[in-house]
């Protein structure tokens, strides 16, 4: 947990906000907490591959590297056009000796088809989901991984939630959900995985009367909480994945190929549509543009360099400050720093620099 | 301080390798260590801008991070072929408001003189050093700041060695330099700043009998304490700095553009280059593919991606470790992890992944 002490300057805010910063994470984000513990659950079960779909590339990087520490291969689907704008993430995975194939791929049936109809397809979750899964399904010694969505990925990283909460007590002496403070703990949303191990561990306690807020921080590429409808739809495009009830943009959706890789999902998961739908939580929704310059304001004050994805977290908690100062309120406000920007330079160059 | 665990399994070794993480600093580097003290010095003196040069960027970026925490502006020239190499690198500096030109530079008298010269000439620190001093020699409200090579940047990253002293007492239990044990102390040696800094605050134990060895590991693409002369010389190609005695490979040496920019100095620094005449410091160099896998080994075991400039402190590393093996020796050995490498992905790519 960092103090953005000079943001808090900067603002002139009476908040106190804290980033839990997964960017420091071997692989730049918080993905690799779920990744171990899933590569160790299928070495167990005496798998001997890995095999994922990966959105910005962050996950992909997390599974290449499990794999790497527990003996197995990694083969990952990478959304085509996010494999074009990141290609150090390739060149990471590779590294560690992963299989890395764009998607839609011609490796799948159902990649080639999504093909056959569209061979401009920049690809999306829901196409690497299908070429992910199809691919697994057709190798009985290969473990499939869900970066996002599920209730096992949830669950692994409700780590998050609970070590704010012990290290805002023990570091900086802080208690969360203090009456009529107005505490609010901020992520951004795509499978949802960071946002519901952020909140998890703090759902009871705000169910009990706690005064905190939730909010999901998502991308205008895809804002399936702010703009989407409810409905059972699957997360995949080839139907491989089980119908759940979410906010979704409809299967047809195609997001903008933008440098959100991991906000760009068409339909959210049950949970986080449920706590949207039951008002537990709370959502809105940023274009690039401007959650690349919420990363900038906190590259510029904390020298924090976070990717895209937080940044629209960075964004949100801007906009909370900015209402609470309104209000004389001094909350505190804890921002999950999912990843480090570092591999995402690019984006932020061609968004903020050439424009 | 990181034990390296896996890595020590990998190697069945009995020794006990420790990495000291500057990799994950907010720049990615060591550097900001001095960046920061540097910065705080020229805006009480009353300074408004930062000039600096870089050869892979690391120093760059920190001086850029550093202006802005304290409210001043950067202009920083970077050796041309790394500027090439490492674009992402110059993004960040330019992220944060920073001024950027490639060196050898039409900006600067002396740089058009050495494209007069030579219209193809790559860059090196050399002329980076003396575009950079001219430039500052100009704006008496510049200070010019040397990111390695001098003694007020050495004893800023004393910090490293009396850090380490403590984290391996503290966390690790460990003391260092104990008797018929052979502990090393390993850095990469470009300016010197980051080995000066490991080592510094052990000289004097040494000088008393302590069982240490400190070792530099340098690129063969300038093996100045491997294979250069001990003469007087300048570090830069323009004649603005003073003429130092040290190793050096001569002042029209034009090292060749690889992926190790912090390592091309083709002049060592006085107090790098005493050590080593008394040896007080033994040298050994590597070529880039050589530290690059060992950056792929680590990144394998450890999970740790590193700069190929660390990669050569790694390399250096495996042979101690090697050594040790055969002896049956146990010892400590602390291997500077000085910066990180996910900037450097491009560079493992051409290096280890096309050949």
């Amino acid at each position: 947990m960092h103090r953005a002490h000079r943001l808090e300057k900067y603002l002139g805010t009476g908040a106190r906000i804290y980033l839990k910063r997964e960017d420091v994470l071997p692989t730049g984000s918080f993905k690799l907490n779920t990744a171990i513990a899933q590569a160790y659950y299928a070495a167990e079960e005496g798998r001997t591959t890995l095999v994922t779909e990966t959105g910005a590339g962050q996950w992909g990087m997390s599974v290449a590297l499990a794999a790497k520490m527990f003996g197995l291969r990694a083969e990952i689907f990478m959304v085509r056009c996010s494999l074009e704008q990141k290609p150090y993430r390739r060149h990471y995975m590779e590294l560690l000796g992963a299989k890395v194939r764009p998607s839609p791929s011609t490796h799948t049936a159902i990649g080639r088809k999504i093909l056959g109809e569209n061979p401009d397809h920049p690809g999306s979750l829901g196409t690497a989901i299908s070429d992910a899964i199809e691919h697994a399904l057709g190798n009985p010694s290969a473990a499939y991984l869900a970066g996002s969505g599920m209730p096992h990925v949830y669950l692994h990283q409700t780590l998050l939630g609970l070590e704010i909460a012990q290290q805002l007590k023990t570091t900086h002496g802080e208690d969360l959900g203090v009456d009529g403070r107005g505490d609010h703990l901020i992520a951004c949303s795509g499978g949802g995985s960071n946002l519901c191990g952020l909140i998890g561990p703090h759902l009871r306690a705000k169910a009990d009367g706690a005064d905190l807020r939730f909010l999901a921080a998502e991308s205008t590429a895809a804002p399936r909480l702010t703009q989407g409808v409810y409905a059972y739809g699957r997360t995949d495009l080839g139907g491989y994945t089980p119908e759940v009830l979410g906010y979704t943009m409809g299967e047809s959706f195609i997001p903008p190929p933008n440098h959100v890789g991991g906000l760009r999902n068409h339909h959210s998961s049950a949970l986080v549509s449920l706590l949207r739908r039951e008002r537990v939580l709370d959502a809105v929704a940023f274009d690039q543009r401007t959650a690349l310059e919420a990363g900038r304001l906190l590259l510029q004050t904390e020298g924090l360099l976070l990717a895209p994805e937080a940044g629209h977290a960075v964004a949100a908690a801007l906009d909370v400050v900015a209402k609470a100062d309104a209000e004389n309120a001094e909350p505190v406000i804890v921002v999950l720093a999912s990843g480090s920007g570092f591999l995402d330079l690019q984006g932020y160059n061609e968004v903020l620099l050439d424009a």
